[in-house]
């Protein structure tokens, strides 16, 4: 593990690690910010995966997400979006290969052997992270986007392991969404059954936790008709008894500027679970 | 005029604007955040001046300001860091032509034709924004680095045109900076007289307005012993009686996590002389 940028900031540390990812075969970068509070005491992790296009510098440099971890006492991490460099496959378009992981473990041959992002943000990068800083053992999970997806399907996946989940923008029914067809196609094959396993639409019918799910969508996303389609997760709780709070955000986008201007909610949303 | 980015952001509206500079002779793009309050009354205008390599989008997506500013109802204005385009002279290197306009008006040939960015910011693009958004008289400057510079320099050569003035990590006495002699050697020619009507520690002497400076610098700045010098404006707001509150902030860098940590209170320091 090599320290590659260390900022104070809100009072804290803003960090950019780098390590080799067994479980992807290749070197990867996450960002870390330590609170004030991680001097002195364990502090709860809250996980933040990104959308397409993304690395681990997106949310850290421009969510604006450390005042508030600051004043709550919350470690973030924000890992990169997938396997990188030259022996990892990729594809044209931004929407697949590299950049565009979308949080499963891949069978397909091609892929199979490093896009195994599920295992590395469930199991090897908290692994990691409690070996090497003050975490306490509570965690939350959030995204944005394919990030808020994986964060769905990750909390759902796994009943126990998150005290917290939220999302902004989820691509919410990835198998309903060119996006996600295009993606799980390439990653998992052409049986849709296959894919219910990597879509929270699909996977709120068998959760067995009533984690309580928090979504933020802008209403002038210019993805949300064609990608995200939230209203199918609205659905899929409402059938399954499963708790969803969906707030639709009067003139908001897909930027990062939505994920500014309520990420404040968002982090004291993960508190109350993670501190309460 | 024309509108290339608009988005929502903390109850209020994040624009980029694209106009012909007729001062610059190019085309010049400029951020501009319109609070909420700027929907029903006119508002203060705090610019923000960027440092070398800059665009207008570093402050807008990586400072984190648009909160602070909807609290307090300021617009804030951020235009690029020099003119730009495949007919406006270069140089090797980053702190010099394009990205590097230092906040003068160059009188060396090759650049003087283009390289006016105070009469820009002094006179073109407040005229522009007052002529298009519901901007109030008062208005307030601060920056980063060489738009410290830029902040400091202008307010100083302006009595009576600002209310308030900040600047985070500026270039203080950039005719004793690398980065100041590199540029001003350029733009002004070698003759160090010149010279003194850019540089905030020479202009503090004949400052015929006493507005106070507010400037907070990381004692972990890189730059901060070879190039940025706040000592030496210092000893020169000393010698002439001008108030200058300088923070030494322990422990952060040059970096935008040090200006997001610190915005929120040059906000509130130019909306106490702006609003108040």
């Amino acid at each position: 593990m090599e320290r590659i940028e260390s900022h104070a900031c809100h009072g804290g540390r803003q960090e950019v690690w780098s390590h080799t990812a067994t479980t992807l075969g290749c070197t990867m970068r996450f960002g870390v910010y330590l609170p004030p509070q991680a001097e002195r005491e364990d502090c709860p992790v809250l996980y933040w995966l990104s959308g397409l296009t993304c690395t681990e510098q997106n949310f850290i440099t421009k969510a604006g997400a450390q005042r508030y971890a600051a004043e709550h006492g919350l470690i973030l991490v924000a890992p990169d979006t997938s396997p990188r460099g030259d022996g990892v496959p990729d594809a044209e378009g931004y929407d697949l290969g590299q950049g565009a992981g979308f949080y499963l473990n891949a069978t397909r041959p091609k892929w199979a052997g490093h896009f195994r992002m599920y295992d590395y943000v469930v199991e090897e990068l908290p692994a990691l992270v409690d070996a090497h800083f003050p975490t306490g053992s509570a965690r939350g999970i959030s995204g944005h986007s394919m990030g808020g997806h994986g964060a769905l399907t990750i909390a759902l996946k796994n009943p126990g392991r998150y005290r917290s989940v939220s999302a902004f923008s989820p691509i919410a029914a990835p198998s309903q969404s060119p996006w996600g067809e295009k993606a799980f196609s390439a990653y998992l094959g052409d049986d849709r059954e296959a894919w219910k396993a990597w879509d929270a639409t699909a996977l709120v019918a068998g959760a067995r936790e009533r984690l309580p799910l928090l979504i933020d969508q802008g209403d002038a996303d210019e993805f949300l008709v064609p990608q995200l389609k939230p209203e199918l997760l609205r659905i899929a709780c409402e059938v399954a008894g499963h708790p969803l709070q969906l707030r639709i955000r009067s003139g908001y986008d897909h930027s990062y500027y939505f994920i500014a201007s309520f990420i404040g909610e968002h982090i004291a949303h993960h508190a109350a679970a993670l501190r309460g």
